[in-house]
């Protein structure tokens, strides 16, 4: 399941084909469908078998690349309905939340999926992911992107607004991708293992100030506030230069560490100074 | 395995203190063993069973925060003797190659073992590393960081000069992290499955060059080269605004797909136009 | 002359228009000629004595405030058939060469003349610019946007492939912004006073390489390479945060000062170390 | 006066030495004073008439590089007791206030004087600069480096707590490097002339925010915020790379146009959409 492991295209696997001007599309291969594209056609059942790195002719003599999708190539084909969160953020955000096999984790909302399905390839079948999201619309969308995929057994789509809280405890990481985070971190505290990562994505310098205003009155510890800017260079090897345009914003990553509100206040009170913002 | 998933303090946890100025220890929670610190001792067999984001007092009656470490906290604290990729770029690197619960990875060479650690943690009991390096002592330091997060039997560490190739075949991933990469892309790709995930780490724009002509001219196809930048805000919420100072720059991240060379001289010859890179 | 200082429009002022749609034009307010627009026209004799910051209608009612434009406004409106030297580059250009009143200065290839101008305008009337080019149709574009600034005393155009020489010494500064600078850095020594302030542009690191590499082995000194990168942010006060998409690169400006080669050389021949680069 | 532009160093030049070891130091060449290092004494009487970008000998016969300092040179070597502008700032300040020779500038506070400095050297004898500071004792300070630069008659140093306003009107622009510069919007826009420039900088988007919004309800338009990022790159031919280090944020720049706000208001008025933020 995920992102296809063997040597040869199995029944059902994601796969992405690049033609010969570089276009690429990701598709299950499913028995029986096909591939159409203006190169031509390529029957799924013959493709059944062929080892990845080889090529294949569509029926009009075309070749065209088969290999397995990366992530960042499956959230660039990922269906979608709202700006999905970019793959250099996914990246930083699940090594930052350390998820690893085993992983309990809430997102909401579950948007188009692009969190969701890294996530549910990370945490493996020993893990599960809470997805919460109010508009039934959007997570269908999320849910056929996930069962492409395989992992629906992974995840867990829940409609709802999550100001009614949520229905876990003790997960690993909460992850919000929402206008209005602070609203909610009560629920994400209680949700949160102690220990357990806080991580937000908020695309203004408005919220994320009220973001950290929020976060330093509650149960939080070890405060982050982060961008991740990529940088593309063109691999010409006699013209390397990095390309004329790139992504300038797309939001600011917020991360914190549930720990207990009392032991805190405890800590300060004991200092000497004030309580104030750590610098 | 790995990092702790429990709620409670379990014996050789590997454990993140937080003292009162914020200054961080991360111990393996070996019973009969203590962490001994400027503000005081913490003995190990009194900690376990301790929920975790409660705090606990030293000998001296310092409150200190128990929490399990992220993947980042971890590799900061990594001892080193060499330079360590950073967080930034582990986190892309990883997602770039699609490392799954199952992957099987080469990567080399060891250094003081940061991507090794986060290789073992996502591909899981299911997926394997193999790690090799030239310098015995180099690796006795990385054996001894994953041996402590009890992930040793998720790495095998090969001692050896990669001119002379690696063992493995089929492997989805294969991870170059030395000055010359390009002298061995060869051994990458027969080390690699068809369509699988070639990765490098150069400082410069001189390995950066040689890199990608080497690639162009061997059985690799989708070529890239990025830089991964990352921006740390300050989190006081009346004076939000990044960081004085920041990392500049750490190295080029390039990747490549692996094909079949035949295949993909055969595509472009097809073509009306002469073999040329691509824009 | 170049950009209007007075406070009311005057004969021949360059003259930014700015429409309701936030849609500008830029226009020399000779007298008998008017701005014609979607919005309507306007009658440069009803223009003139205008105080700027103020608005005027059109002949279709519609209002159109009246200032003067900014260099940057300028360059931006610059007719041009190359690339042209981007604001966020001039600027640091600028200040590098130390660019102040009484300015001599050589520039090759004029381009579209966006440098040029910038120049002619610091060195005032006591300065002077000498601006090569080899290809005749270009600096015609050049010469026609410096007249329109009222600055065509300032500048001397010459028409030539500078492999030939420079026909001027001791300027105070030298930028090449053209493909191949390093093969004019003896004309370029030539042509500057000691002490005396070098430049260029150069897109890709290739270029950069081998730009550094005859620098190092000439009579130069202090050199710089460095990159000068534009966020702009949104202005909406509810919502601030940068814009999506940003230039991701114009190119690498060098900066090097002008030394007598043979004292260089016994200095370095004075140290106990081997010459070599400086860190 | 200000960077001397001759080919030998004349009495009272400001002059750049460069030692063996690269240490720089910047001294005015007054008669009968002399340059004190660790590598021996130059007497400056015997340095008159010296040939720019020669090298001299020290009393113990090592040798220094005698060139005119760079505009970024002088602001490096400046002396502070507050944060000065950074070079990459200065250049893009004066670009987009297009200063040029003539220009009456105002600016608040005046700090340690660097944006004084490059400002009265852009405004030349015809042009003026006004410099608000509520500090005397920091006033003093920046009168002292200007003094040195032979600037004095182009600077007006003003003490005063600017909530009292400004003496000039119908000057060309005005730049506030200050901690609530929103306080002085009509003081400022009181001040300049129609069209004219209104430059600030804020270190924290909190600033950023406010002052946004107090321009939006002033006469002010084309309101831009930016932030001028320099990565500069090791020079070492074989090893080009960007340093490891930079500087991650200075502060956020903000430029507007001075217009008259009835008109503006009734463009607005005059519009379908109700007054709005502009996107």
């Amino acid at each position: 399941m995920g992102i296809p492991q063997g040597l040869h295209v199995e029944p059902n696997d994601v796969v992405l084909f690049i033609g010969k001007d570089r276009r690429t599309f990701i598709r299950s291969v499913v028995p029986g469908d096909r591939l159409q594209t203006h190169f031509g056609v390529i029957q799924f059942d013959e493709l059944i078998g062929t080892r990845y790195g080889d090529k294949v002719n569509t029926h009009l003599g075309h070749s065209v690349y088969i290999i397995p999708p990366s992530i960042d190539d499956i959230v660039k084909h990922l269906k979608r309905e709202t700006q999905i969160i970019f793959p250099k953020d996914l990246g930083y955000i699940v090594m930052k939340m350390s998820i690893t096999p085993g992983a309990k984790v809430i997102e909401a909302g579950t948007g188009s999926g692009a969190l969701t399905m890294l996530l549910a390839l990370l945490a493996g079948d020993d893990g599960h992911i809470f997805s919460y999201e109010r508009k039934a619309k959007m997570q269908a969308l999320a849910m056929r992107n996930i069962r492409r995929l395989g992992l629906s057994e992974r995840v867990s789509f829940i409609e709802r607004d999550i100001s009614e809280g949520f229905d876990q405890t003790d997960v690993h990481a909460v992850f919000l991708d929402l206008p209005t985070p602070w609203e909610y971190l009560d629920h994400a505290r209680a949700a949160l293992r102690g220990g357990g990562f806080f991580g937000a994505l908020v695309p203004t310098t408005n919220q994320l100030t009220t973001l950290l205003e929020h976060l330093y009155h509650g149960a939080w510890y070890l405060l982050q506030a982060e961008e991740v800017i990529l940088r593309s260079w063109k691999t010409i090897p006699p013209r390397v230069r990095p390309d004329d345009r790139m992504v300038g914003h797309t939001g600011f990553l917020v991360f914190a560490r549930a720990v207990d509100r009392e032991i805190r206040s405890s800590m300060e009170d004991a200092s000497d100074e004030p309580l104030e913002y750590e610098e």
